[in-house]
């Protein structure tokens, strides 16, 4: 391989001639090959194409910035965000975990690139612009990594997980209005309860997804601010006077999200809450979506030794060896994914409670769990309702059959026979394999006219709206 | 042990003739042996205590109880918010996922207590009032028992968690004020960097724990809706029309706190996203205090072997060998808690997942983490601040010596002399154990002047507010 | 009330008249107020106990500590492990992390005590036996606390936890062996699946319970460590020669268990990773039992429109609503244990993570959790057993129907006419609602008198041992 | 984009032409987008290949396939053994449970490339062997991807995660031994400790990763068991006699790895405990590595205001804005491994925890994260190793500092003059800023000849081996 020779303030790195790419990227190559190359996240890098242009904007306001570099920086991070240079970003998640080094591939990437775009040859010649000097002025990693991992967050939340959440919540809301009057049989414990519609259950993982989307939304007002200005320790050392609120105006601009900077730069450089926090709302999501699709599944168990109250589309052969078998395969990618985002949960809340004194150096990783765990949900949502939910039918003759077996339509009967009388006709009915009709009129608690006019399940479901 | 005899629908059941409560909260006693007993949190009694006397407030209203069984239930339930009956509740938390046990524990001491209050001798002679059909009256230990935990939680978290939060808050920003001026070293990945005041390092924990309220207070409203009227699977099944609304303004005005109904019974049931929701809150925080804690140990250890720059109360002798030794044993005991809130949090999520149908059947295990959860982080906050933040003082010597060591302050030239020649400098004084100022004069590129004048530290903390 | 002055290092403090505990148990009671008061479990107090009697005989045999000044604190040691003294532990898990002060309440009491057996009034006169110079001799907080902690895990593992386990354990395998011949219709992805028996089902989980108590055995050499010896940091300051070896074996003899002295009494006192070890292999159980007991109620749901394949016990009335209704409420508390084992395993994780230098400030929250942890699976393993699985009894009726029923018998003649030709039975069959044998024949794929011959559920099952 | 026709049981689907899959893998691409593409791990695959392999074997042993189709397996599976096929496996970890789709996805593979290795064309003429019927013969997903990742995680655990272990183990061991007169101060709870060598904290290290590898060693044999020869459920439905051992012996022989067919089939689909086993003691050693790490940057914080007692390798620039910053950056790639492994811990828990019956359906999911975890401690092991570990060295003259300043030698008068006199020493020394010398002499306690005989921190360390 042809390598060109590259230089950091340790000295001199060999680059491979035809990346763009420096020294210090080349150096974290080399001294973290943990994992599989280049897992530091592509949003992450963006983020960072949108803050260093935003900063070259600010810098160059505020008089400390030519307009000629800030113009090579933004051109470059246009290129960068149109996703032609993505190959450009070798380093790993596992490196110092202050993101230090992809700061610097960011910030290597730009200058050699700016050099080339300004008509000169990389590794020749003074270079057009600096990576730290031009590049990265006014910043710190301390500061542009924690940036770009919100704008990366913020981005993915409301481009992918609330969108996907919502398209299955209209799904849902959808069912559980076809399904307002399927009056079936309901379960607690596992086990025969009173009736209940399907429309009602639906309703009930509606208002879920709802409360969710909610906790969600609250979250991105702490995802909203921005730690850039701050610089090192948060003292927003070596930038120009209004920096700060500058440069989020511009990120604003730039990706259209309402950015603000962070109030207090402290704790946007030395603690990452506003991560654990929003990760926290994508757990709770992700504790509804487990209990919706487990419904799904157990409801749609069969088709002819299970519940098999729902039928859902059969998307593909379930079975290698058994002939014909259709499984409920996106209930199970969903549940796989919710216990992925709880495990993501703790490895955020570990990484959470580590900062130290003005740092804290778990940020790549965080952001990697984060940025996943969001994809994840507004994936698997989209999946979930195109491939399951969206093709839900209630089966309607089980249905009817299960809901007039039960015994707890007894229930009923608590307000005009009492409690004990009730339950005993079903303990009755249960142990001679009877009807609860039978036994409510031969222990003579109730004649069958009554019993014909008090028990009907349609009645016991309360007013559906 | 002298006992009575008590039945319910399943036949008769000796009790100890000292107690209240009656053949169900028997059984369990007898069934669920897990653990130390007792252990069903009193504050999810108390919580029961008051939805009882708000249901029979509702019915009555509704013109299904009459007002002396109104009165009588009311009645107990004031007796066991005294704390009079504390004794009375002998079961654990490891009975039914539904908690139906300690439903009908509260149902039979009320109604035990109710005949005594009337005059006659429990046991004895038919029941003034019955469990089921009165006191549980439009009633289920469905709605029932996440009706007494979200009012429980609720007040837990207003009454105990977030004073204590607001209590440690306002000294650690009062701290903040008082160390405005303090300049002293930074540290970033633990190493030494630039400047910044002791005050902004306070005021990064301000920030971090008033956006922790802001959180945990947003979860707030999920956790005020109470399923009260849903009774056995959502539907509202033998409820009065209006009673769901009616028995929460009771209970509203009962606590004085904003309790609505919840406006889907059928999540509020079988899902208890609202508790996993505000869990989350309390394990942002519990990151939050770590930190805090964490970097207060540190800053605090020595007293002549370690970092030094601040001076924390001594409270108790450190060692049981160690002459002399102190040690920052409120940290410890914070940071404790919070392990235990990150723990608390993943058993609650994983109730949370596991709704089944109409039912999530690990409410009690939720509510009593939720509990334990709030009242550690409100008791240990308080504890914290009493005892070690308000007596948290600055050893300025210390400081001072360390600042000004420091080669970071080197950050100053880049705007100067740019990057590549600070790091000269700092690499040059560092490998020969010299100061910057001497090495930048001795490389010729700075004048001893100009360095006077450029490398302040308190020129480098940025405005102070 | 009554006080008395007690002294340590720090000066004077009121101790309750009638308390045993001296200075050092009264400040950390009145500085850690953080939750329930006396929450630091008895079972350390007790391994304190074993721990100091040995050491009272190590010191002595050793010539360091007079024999009468033995033979008291042995004296008040066994009466501690006799229950006599439970009221004078009043100190919280929430204390400092190295457990100072609950080895100086147990060096105060154990003190005090010997001073009244000796005849004198407490706080008259010079102590009897000094806590720290004789009680504590050869010791510091930090090698007794892990010490104190590894005995009572050890203890409470193999007392409680394991014939828990085991005693389930067996009732599955009678079980396993009682059906053996009991052909089912087996269900993956909760979608029917071709048969096995459900002696087969319960033979799957004794086997995942053997290979849990192998798991937890393996983790007891690690646990048999004990600090003791390494003192302050390790080093054994302040011991006579031979002092670990010889008070180790004091210890297993008292407590009849195979304790050794640490290896590394560095990684003793730093790292609680036998901790760790011992809860991660509780935590693989309750995985296990979680799987056991979510099957068990699955099986059991009904009585009429769920599974219904078996039928468990009835202890106590289901539902304070839906008259007789059964729940399978022994399920419900085991899983809900599962949960908090899995949480606590996270609280254990995260406080093996922090010891930082010299010592591990986790300890007390450590052995909390690992301790409730392994009764918690004890207990609910034979409370499982007694009262749900030692009766589980097989439903032969609903078994049948639900096998015969079953289109993935057509897996037996993928042999026979391969894979495709039979996923065109079933689905065809599945698409009419007809059987199988009807579309095998109608499809001319199969003779009746070979489908007949070729598929037989009892012979689908496998050569049952 | 050209495509081809290809057939499953369910009807005709569209594959690229250039592509070996056939229909169902094309199905699940096109059903299951979540997340990025091809996320299966290759491991698993080569897992299969192992085993696929090893089933045509045994099947042509049993006579029940034939020896041609039997080579032509083989010779495919060889090639991607061989890594010839890595673009062939394009399905993602999110897709149904059981792992089904890649199992027909390496079954597809197979055939279609044994076609061509015939001198057919893929999608012209019968195939010659047939995915379900030949390459999946007497196998089921149900019991090939337990297989499949058993392989995978036992060979990751021993080729790359102990080896990597070992590795740092043995570095650390030397550094051991190389430090073993480094007399330095000790330090618990952050504060200032009596003295022990800084080769007996890295003896500390050593022991735990022992440990370590003695728990991961003993879940091996766990891990060694084979669910082949179970197929659908368990019962080894459509497999020759001695089908499962000899397809065990197989894989034993190809992989030169002592698997074992699973004594019990039944747990080995429906449960995978042997993977929550493994990977508890991952995270155990996570916890170990996280430990070492904190300590070896806290001691290597400075330069010239932390603590500084020991010095590591200066590897890259460590700031983008502070010149000439050196940063512990190895052992923050490695605690943010660790956070991972804990958080990954969770995930596999929860999936563990969730087997319905026959089968767990969370298999893909928790081979990820067993492969991401073993491999991600292997590699950081070694990374951490070779760019921090191995170049680490001691600080003498701050070491010798920080030892003589401490008031904690005082320890070693307790056996002199007892634990109270020593305090008042250390405690008057504090207040006064002077040397316990002075204080000692001064109050009349120690003569200066005695205090210089009796307080040396060489002789405070115990005995160095």
């Amino acid at each position: 391989m042809n390598y060109r020779i590259e230089k950091d303030t340790m000295g001199e790195v060999k680059v491979p001639a035809d990346k763009l790419w420096g020294a210090q990227t080349e150096r974290s190559r080399n001294n973290f090959k943990i994992g599989a190359p280049a897992s530091m996240p592509l949003e992450v890098v963006y983020g960072f194409a949108y803050l260093k242009k935003a900063a070259a904007h600010a810098n160059c306001e505020l008089g400390v910035l030519e307009e000629s570099k800030r113009d090579l920086i933004a051109q470059v991070c246009d290129e960068i965000l149109d996703g032609k240079h993505d190959d450009q970003f070798p380093l790993v998640i596992w490196q110092t975990g202050s993101g230090t080094q992809s700061n610097m591939n960011v910030n290597e990437v730009i200058a050699n690139r700016a050099h080339q775009i300004a008509g000169k040859v990389i590794g020749e010649g003074e270079k057009t612009i600096q990576p730290n000097d031009d590049v990265n002025k006014s910043q710190s990693s301390n500061d542009t990594f924690p940036t770009g991992m919100h704008i990366a967050a913020y981005k993915k939340v409301v481009e992918t997980t609330i969108p996907g959440i919502i398209q299955l919540r209209n799904t849902l809301h959808k069912k559980s209005i076809e399904f307002n009057d399927v009056v079936k049989i309901g379960r607690t414990h596992l086990m025969d309860a009173t009736p209940l519609t399907l429309g009602q259950e639906f309703s009930g993982y509606v208002s879920q997804l709802d409360h969710g989307i909610i906790a969600l939304e609250n979250t991105l007002k702490h995802l909203s601010e921005l730690a850039l200005g701050g610089t090192a320790v948060g003292t927003g050392l070596n930038t120009p006077a209004g920096y700060d609120v500058l440069v989020s105006k511009y990120i604003a601009d730039f990706t259209n999200l309402p950015f603000i900077t962070a109030k207090n730069k402290f704790e946007a450089l030395a603690a990452h809450d506003a991560i654990v926090e929003t990760h926290g709302a994508l757990k709770q999501i992700a504790v509804s979506l487990n209990k919706i699709a487990n419904d799904i599944r157990m409801m749609a168990s069969g088709p002819r030794s299970g519940i098999g109250e729902i039928i859902i589309p059969a998307n593909e052969p379930g079975s290698s060896i058994m002939p014909g078998k259709v499984n409920p395969t996106q209930c199970e990618a969903l549940t796989m994914v919710c216990a992925q985002v709880m495990g993501n949960d703790v490895a955020v809340t570990v990484g959470g409670t580590q900062g130290h004194y003005e740092l804290n150096v778990f940020k790549p990783m965080m952001a990697a769990n984060l940025l996943q765990s969001a994809q994840l949900i507004g994936d698997a949502c989209v999946s979930f309702d195109e491939h399951c939910a969206s093709g839900i039918e209630p089966n309607h003759k089980v249905i009817k059959q299960l809901l007039n077996n039960s015994l707890m339509l007894v229930t009923a009967l608590n307000t005009k026979i009492g409690y004990y009388k009730a339950a005993e006709i079903a303990n009755t009915a249960h142990k001679n394999g009877t009807t609860l009709k039978e036994e409510a009129v031969n222990l003579g608690y109730v004649s069958a006219e009554d019993y014909d006019n008090w028990v009907k399940p349609e009645d016991m479901v309360g007013s559906l709206k």
